[in-house]
């Protein structure tokens, strides 16, 4: 007699590719009423908007599904995010407005100002960019380093011999960081080994996609203090860390999990995100930084829910409509 | 009948504290021909010569002691480290040779030539200062990157364009680089996507000491790249690789190592060459990287032969001579 094996169930199968299936598309789009997605590598790659991308908000917004963005660049406020939503012609066909983007510099300076509670009195030295500051500012945190020019003046041995711990340096708070350099390094280390102060990264993606190219992330500017600090590493607010997502609840009164689905190109920050706050589904995009390979062999023992080639293909749904 | 216990031969003792013991500091002394110096820490901070080190290598030279100076900063050629001791009045008081001095760069460029044999089509990305190019034009390997002012324009959308594999970069090679950025770190990583380029680095220090205090070293240099390549380690020349005794070797005609003594702040890598390398005995000093605790627990699994305050402690073996 013939046995069948049932599949393991400890061994995750490859998640479906949804390219080209508009059936198999509209039952996806179907079972969630919220859609939250990653931007960079799924929306746009730098300047340029992805293929489609446009068309396809517009047919999720035609359907009355939620749309949230949620980003681990911090070099943008949400504020600028949704500029960069109007200059690509997103909004205003969707009415978006700030309420509706989360970036890694907003989850940040949620937990900074509510969850740590930082007296007044102690400020956080940034190693990062305007937006980071835009959103300290806006949660009345003190801040200093950051954009400031005089933060990439040529180091002189008279700046060494000032260089030490400071009590009132309350946080480090690291972010992707197009201007780092060996003086605001530095200055990080020697603020770190103060033993109040905390290490904090916005988040600690390795790479950022750009240019359809990848590019240091913010985990490349915490690295270099990671190795002085002998292996102590920051906390993180970006995706997979569900301080991300408890900043999401914080600014949308909150959503059924189980009818959101999370988009994202990376394995190891959106979808294990996605996995990790309950959500209903996940749908990974290979137009950023992850391969189908990984996504078909669960790269990282994270397995996306399902998978297409590019956020564009979900508008074949419209195929699978009556 | 009280049975005495031998100490577990498992167990290491920590080291003996030789200062102020002028009888123990002649004994250990006495025991070498050869005494190998770290630099950084041990002779100097910074610009600093610290306290009576002049004064006691000239004692060991006029006990016909071999000295020889290894350290793992790259941003000096070993002709500018002759300068230095120069500058410092340590030559030509003593008569002190390049043929004396090792650097991680030194070491770097010998076996880029002669281990590697980089055929001459292929560039090396340098990745740090001018004492790495130096080192490398006299040991005839073309190269790239490095000190060139262009290296620190403002990164355009244009020049993201432009970054991407190249196969006649044969290595990029990571040093001290205290005016690292974007540009360089991007670069560097699309180069390391080709499968032919190397990855490599004069050393992996993960701080550098200088006026007294502890500064970003070469394996922050590195660690960008490390995060971004996903934990791809570099192959590195600096102590405590045994390639930096192969340049040793290859530049004194050799020495007879167990009459030799290595002399360091650091116990990863100064002390940890000495042990492994094989030699006679290994001093730690703690003027630099290394605290006291660390080194009678002897800290990371390495263990110290002896230790003392500063260099300048071994003067005192001379109120034990006759």
């Amino acid at each position: 007699m013939t046995q069948t094996h049932p599949a393991d169930p400890s061994t995750p199968q490859p998640p479906p590719k949804l390219t080209n299936n508009p059936q198999a598309l509209k039952t996806f789009i179907d079972q969630f009423d919220t859609f939250l997605f990653d931007c960079d590598g799924v929306l746009w790659s730098g300047p340029q908007l992805l293929p489609n991308v446009r068309e396809t908000l517009l047919y999720l917004h035609s359907l009355n599904k939620t749309l949230l963005f949620v980003t681990n660049n911090s070099t943008k406020s949400r504020a600028s995010y949704l500029d960069k939503f109007t200059s690509l012609s997103i909004a205003p066909s969707i009415p978006i407005t700030t309420s509706q983007i989360f970036s890694s510099s907003y989850s940040a300076a949620l937990y900074i100002s509510r969850i740590l509670r930082l007296p007044s009195s102690k400020r956080v030295y940034i190693l990062g960019e305007s937006g980071i500051e835009e959103e300290l500012t806006l949660a009345g945190i003190s801040h200093f380093g950051g954009s400031d020019p005089t933060e990439n003046r040529p180091l002189s041995d008279a700046d060494l011999e000032t260089f030490g711990p400071d009590p009132t340096v309350g946080a480090v708070l690291c972010g992707l960081d197009r201007n780092l350099n060996y003086r605001k390094l530095s200055k990080a280390f020697h603020y770190l080994t103060h033993p109040d102060t905390l290490f904090l990264a916005t988040n600690i993606d390795s790479t950022f996609p750009s240019h359809g190219k990848l590019f240091p992330g913010a985990g490349t500017t915490a690295a270099p203090l990671v190795t002085m600090l002998g292996g102590r590493e920051p906390t993180s607010f970006g995706k997979p860390s569900l301080a991300m997502m408890d900043a999401i609840e914080a600014g949308t009164g909150g959503f059924e999990r189980s009818r959101a689905c999370m988009v994202g190109d990376r394995l190891n920050t959106d979808i294990k995100f996605g996995v990790e706050a309950g959500l209903g589904g996940t749908l990974a995009v290979l137009t950023g930084v992850v391969k189908e390979e990984e996504v078909v062999r669960g790269e990282g023992g994270v397995w996306a829910g399902a998978y297409v080639e590019t956020l564009g293909d979900l508008l074949k749904a419209r195929e699978a409509e009556e």
